[in-house]
């Protein structure tokens, strides 16, 4: 079963967006066992996107849109895929009667465009949208088959996972089925040397590498007739794979840092309280992304200013003036500081140089420092992630934070 | 003139890499007024490739390709291009030369297939590669032309801003310039159906609407010789539009919340000091994205707790006791306690539910309340972000978030 992904939208041919729908549908599509070997992106156009569609549909059995569902006059893919394959544009009763209820809970008018979301092209397949207001659908016509879902990535990918996925797992054959080991503190170019003739020598299940943002997964896909007979195949790989590098893996499955932190301190009834300076919020952010994090963290301090970090972490000016708020001196007291404040089990510091301003010779932007306090003690640790990494802000505020979490996970399971 | 884009990479047909190549060269095509409508992404698979080749050359007068000129088996854009058009391989000895003085520079050794980079069809026009050893180049023959660039991101831009946009700038007449408004707190269906007569009275300019994470912006596009001519046009549109919606709008040509607050900031000299529960860090996360935050900002915080309230922000224990930690009360008591915490000139504060749990029928999921306070007093703002969207913790949080950096603008300005 071949399948293309067809992404419309002028923005996109603009370049006003980056196209991340095809990359994540890719991947879906791998998952199902679905081979894809072409991709496009067309703007909001009924010529041209018919003239696309057809060419995707003389060389691949399934076309997988994104775009051009919603109720404006330029959304045109339904009525176009519909013209296509000669249906009629069909009021979809329970489609409507939800747009209504929606309208209402956003306490909204239903303007009167939005009805256009409820038609759909006769006998089409309805995928419920979790995540806003235009469903998506599937036609089918002669062993070829269109799955339209809306542009916005966050209603996108929902519906794929949720609805579409399913509905092309129910159409192959076999499953693959892949697990994913996370890790953190070590490369990806080092993992793979080592486990290089490991991988080599697998057939199935198959390991792969990828770096992702200063983290590393390895990823273990196996292909069989069922996704027990394929986790059956996976396990001993994973169980090996997690024993020999126990130190780094502090996830499987898609979990983060964070998520992996926030389970750990609950699963201790522990509690943390972090002080950031460089990262300014990023990990407090991070830490309370995750569902339920109130019962680990009661308090997060962004001490940005010096006078933040004596006024509320009692840090001594002789301590900024004599080390610099930017030296493990300050990052241990910011630990110590706001675990004190918080009464926490853990108390974490992050002071560093953000950049892009901000770099002396002696301190270079990059330059992080993370405090560990909790009744074990006190130490830091010291990062340089200016140099290598073109030293851009948003990286380094982004590896700093991972790196303070990864350490607060050590230091709730002991292992430092 | 009208060009594609032929993106080629199996990297980006299996999803492992997000294009970020396409929407790049698209912004740049329409800086130099070339049209484009078409993206495609193939395989490293000559038959394909050729395949995609011919079906673009028809359309367009120009395709831009990215990927598959490197020193491998599997690099094959340059001899599939060749073979299409019926030229010769012949080697460039300037290209040979610089490879070998790059692999000097890099200490290795130059392995036989590198020398695959030094060859290019006849007559081909060659770009030099700033920041990588394979070049790119153009071909042309019969009004058609091929510009080949490599794959990875960073030496791709500089080739196409230091190389490809001269070439291409010479060879068209006009240029498109577009600029864009962003709004919050306006929905994309309201503001269409608004100007949707005053849209489609239009040509030159042209106006699109986006929606994107609670945010729309509208993009006014115009055609002329010149970037002055072009601007000219735009100009009055712009006006009206911002006059109009002067209450939403709040930044130009893209624009963040948090760029435009801590600029609005800077430029009065004045600054800023949050504390925040349901989005825990987030909105500070936001503020001090932007470099040169510290100038504005000096402290964040983030009380998640009850107790953090009280001790940090002093909020009396019978406020929470009556009204909740989630009320207007708490998050105007919050605004408050941090400003004078923080010695600043604007205080937010915010407290919600941001789920999953937590929510009571009378206080459900969604429901965050905003304190604003300044010299000139005191408001709250209540917001429902948990109906109809399915009340998801990430979205909920940026929303919330967005919206005290809204409200925080708009007090900056002096506007509400």
């Amino acid at each position: 079963m071949k399948a293309e992904i067809l992404c419309v939208g002028t923005e996109l041919l603009l370049g006003d967006i980056i196209n991340t729908n095809a990359a994540f549908i890719a991947k879906g599509l791998a998952d199902c066992g679905v081979g894809c070997y072409h991709q496009a992106v067309v703007g909001d156009n009924p010529g041209r996107l018919e003239e696309c569609l057809r060419a995707s549909l003389m060389r691949s059995d399934i076309v997988i849109t994104t775009g051009g569902l919603g109720p404006t006059y330029d959304d045109l893919t339904k009525e176009t895929v519909a013209k296509y394959f000669g249906c009629e544009m069909e009021l979809h009763e329970p489609s409507l009667e939800r747009l209504r209820e929606l309208f209402v809970k956003f306490g909204r008018p239903m303007t009167k465009n939005n009805e256009k979301q409820a038609f759909f092209p006769k006998d089409a397949t309805i995928f419920f949208n979790d995540r806003g207001t235009a469903p998506g659908l599937a036609v089918e016509q002669d062993g070829k088959t269109v799955i339209m879902m809306p542009g916005p990535p966050r209603e996108m990918t929902a519906m794929f996972d949720n609805h579409v996925k399913p509905y092309l797992q129910k159409r192959s054959g076999s499953t693959l089925v892949s697990h994913s080991i996370h890790m953190f503190g070590i490369g990806e170019s080092t993992l793979e040397s080592e486990l290089r003739d490991y991988m080599e020598s697998m057939q199935n299940p198959t390991i792969a590498p990828y770096a992702k943002e200063g983290e590393v997964l390895l990823r273990v896909t196996a292909s069989a007739p069922t996704t027990q007979e394929a986790d059956k195949l996976i396990a001993p790989v994973v169980a090996y794979i997690c024993k020999r590098y126990e130190k780094y893996v502090y996830g499987f499955d898609s979990a983060t840092l964070e998520n992996a932190l926030v389970a750990e301190l609950a699963s201790q009834g522990r509690t943390i309280a972090v002080a950031e300076s460089c990262t300014g919020g990023l990990m407090a952010k991070r830490i309370t992304d995750i569902a339920g994090s109130s019962k680990v963290i009661g308090m997060a301090i962004c001490t940005y200013s010096n006078d933040a970090k004596q006024a509320l972490l009692k840090i001594p000016s002789e301590t900024l003036e004599q080390h610099g708020a930017v030296s493990p001196q300050t990052a241990q007291l910011m630990a110590e500081g706001v675990r004190a404040l918080a009464g926490s089990d853990i108390g974490i510091g992050v002071t560093g140089i953000a950049g892009p301003g901000g770099g002396t010779a002696e301190k270079p932007v990059g330059l992080i420092y993370i405090g560990i306090s909790s009744a074990r003690g006190s130490r830091t640790v010291e990062l340089k992630l200016g140099r290598g990494y073109g030293g851009e802000r948003s990286f380094i505020r982004h590896l700093a934070s991972s790196s303070a979490l990864y350490q607060a996970l050590a230091e709730a399971r002991g292992q430092q």
